[in-house]
């Protein structure tokens, strides 16, 4: 995408002091960019950058007043920062949305609909009894299953994988590699050591503006759902398994795993590689410290918990504080036991 | 898939009450469901619900006595629990079993043979000489390198990665985004701190009745193979490392990673987020829980170990339990100190 | 593949003694393989299994002075060590880039242009105005967005993911499921407890002689790039997020993940299932044991942590020893308390 500075400049309604024809085709921070790169001054402390930058324009404040030489063309605005992040939203707004058409080969089952203003990237397939929303953007080497339906503004990834009879809601974002719908681990012990499946015919439902991660995997529910609601944002390479619930606007980091039938509730904060068994329940507002192993239910709002199997948060690393003297309190043990044989040999 | 409550009460041997032309559509828990659902009712403590269910039918006991009104139709059987499992079965197999055909386009290289009642999803590919069974079920997306054999009966899912000279038996599934045979990571460090690339050349050997989750990442062997033997089930995002051997329905779950040439034993429990490290031995019947970081071999059957680095199980509880109090404990010392010294002085 | 005998020996410079005519289709360790692989002698202490190998052919010394009967036809070289390695290398050179030609259908977006010597698997995708180098192989079901450029004898192999603006180096090789430039999770929290996005127009810019593991993810920066310098090896199921840099020649085992903005020096050696949390520094030369926590930056060379949270290595592992015996301290204690009790009763 490429814009002169005198377009950009209309659009946020500034004033150009330099060239109004230069092209710009990328957004950079001040101490980074090109010519054709357009940056902004908003916090004080980065000011010695507007004589130095290499960006060909800079969004600086009505209010400012150089005191040396700037090479950047300039856009006046009231609010650099605020200007700056509306391009910002408008830039990923085009390059999610401005994706239109059907590029071929790709597949489409019998009496699956497509709404308006969607993408069919080529090689993505679509089975069959599917209801595609309008401006879904479906990319390349996408797989959508029968029965799946997927609501308005939805974006599906490279590769993205939805397993049969699975719901997803509106203005979602899958990346790349994500699979939805796999089979729950289920297997029966049986009396020779072997296992034998347990059969897996639920499905998963994803609600609006959830947001799931490169190469994570949401089994679907033995039987009914596995429940992903509204506003929850999933990392990458995150493991949900079958019939697990997470709560509306949970975030949950990278490489996390959470068992099966786990109930995690709404607005809670789960960090990077955690791991949560089966069964569980996690009230809402709680939040859960890195590569933590939670063996029990949270069932009180708002608690913070750490280590593995996992506790309170500062009793965690008080005891951890004394775990790294551990060698050294073994020792004033021992003199002490000296001591006190000492003391009774008196 | 539908089928009439008249169909259905004909497989299970049982008899109609209420309306033999209602349609089914799915299985469901007694407490959920819609009209085009079907449920059962085996433990006496969920009778209440037989009476408010949404469900359309409902499997019952022949013995079974309403105290009250049941507006779904009921299908009367000898045992409702075992009716119900061979529905589900039945279910997973028609639709695991049930989709034939080839759809286009799919690409095959030359001297491919495949068996009969494959499914070849559309963008599906085959390289070179390669034996795909009978009843192989092969996704949109998936790819098979040359040389590679599928056994009977094996479903290989969306976007399936195999790589080439792999062997995969037969009655496996393998889950979307699963990929066999990448590279081993091994790599020779230089005396410049470069690092050079080991050739690796083996392959990946899969047994029969194999299941492997969502997005694991299976390497090949350094030379020879890595194999996965009968029964195995690997869980979602599982990382199996170069010259690894797991034994006979060993059962591995979710985000574990075994290093390069460790060898699992037969019928091992191995829970989630583990790691071993390489060149282990770890004996038949073991037991590792959630989040174990194993760096010794165990070579006793039948063990337990927890913690990182792992140790036997009770006894890192034990610890643990002892590491929850330790402040407290580091205080009684403080203490104990002090008197000992009070003692000294007296 | 296959060859002679006589073939491999011209290669080798080395003399036959046997069959020249034997034909030859994999390598493989002297206690396995069969009538078509061929193995090697180098370790005098594996010279029994010279005389009981199933392998049709065998490299051995041209001093080797054989004391029974040898089945196998011998290739006689000055060093079988090297000889072997050399035909590994070949073998994998043969394999990664033997490979040429287009494959259909596959699809290339306008402006895009590729080298010479290149592979295009059926169902890969090139996006608008790409540039792909000389002997790239893209393997079926890869997808190129738009903008990339991927450097000379780079292999993509089956399925691997490249968003939009992204950069690959020469000589990189990028295994199956891999995805390169998903968006940073990055989510400004509002009042009423959703989450808006936080725009992510950066890239990934991958140097030369990078290795990408199987199934793993690399977000691209907020702004700017997410870097991987020259040399860098990344095991599977690797989690790399926003504006991360990563040094030459550093190496990371699988299952790791690194937070948003943290900067990793050159050739540190990251264990798996480590976790580093963002905004981090990590000095030239770090060593990170396996399943680490890092939550503080490591700013003096050559330094090891282990632990969660992480602290010096043996340190760590001091700590470890006294805590798998504090329940026997915890006993000593009550002991000295009661001592010291009764000494104070005296």
């Amino acid at each position: 995408m490429e814009f002169t500075v005198a377009q950009i400049a209309q659009l946020l309604g500034g004033e150009v002091k330099g060239d109004p024809n230069l092209k710009i085709n990328k957004l950079a921070k001040i101490q980074e960019g090109d010519l054709e790169s357009l940056t902004f001054l908003s916090n004080p402390k980065y000011e010695q950058f507007v004589y130095s930058t290499e960006a060909g324009a800079i969004i600086v404040s009505k209010e400012f007043q150089p005191r040396a030489e700037v090479k950047a063309t300039m856009i006046l605005v009231d609010d650099p920062y605020t200007s700056f992040s509306t391009l910002l939203e408008e830039y990923q707004r085009i390059s999610n949305f401005g994706v239109i058409g059907i590029e071929e080969p790709c597949y489409t089952g019998q009496n699956s609909t497509q709404g308006n203003g969607i993408y069919r990237g080529a090689f993505s397939y679509v089975g069959k009894n599917c209801k595609i929303g309008n401006n879904v953007k479906i990319y390349p080497h996408v797989f959508i299953g029968d029965n799946v339906s997927i609501g308005d503004n939805t974006i599906l990834h490279a590769g993205v994988k939805i397993y049969k009879d699975c719901v997803v809601g509106s203005h979602c974002t899958l990346h790349a590699g994500a699979v939805i719908g796999s089979d729950g681990f289920g297997f029966a012990p049986q009396p020779d050591g072997t296992y034998k499946d347990i059969p897996q015919i639920g499905n998963v439902v994803i609600g609006n503006h959830v947001y799931i991660g490169a190469n994570t995997a949401i089994d679907c529910a033995t039987m009914g759902s596995t429940v992903i609601h509204d506003g929850v944002k999933l990392d990458n390479l995150t493991q949900i398994a079958h019939n697990v619930e997470i709560g509306k606007n949970t975030a949950i980091a990278a490489q996390t795993g959470i068992a099966g039938s786990t109930k995690i509730g709404e607005n809670c904060i789960i960090a990077g590689q955690v791991g949560i068994i089966g069964h569980l329940q996690i009230a809402n507002r709680s939040t859960i410290g890195a590569q933590a192993g939670v063996g029990k239910s949270m069932l009180k709002e708002g608690e913070s918990i750490l280590g593995s199997p996992a506790m309170d948060y500062s009793s965690y690393l008080k005891s951890f504080t004394v775990f790294k003297k551990l060698p050294e309190l073994r020792k004033r043990i021992e003199e002490l036991e000296e001591k006190v044989i000492n003391l009774h040999s008196l």
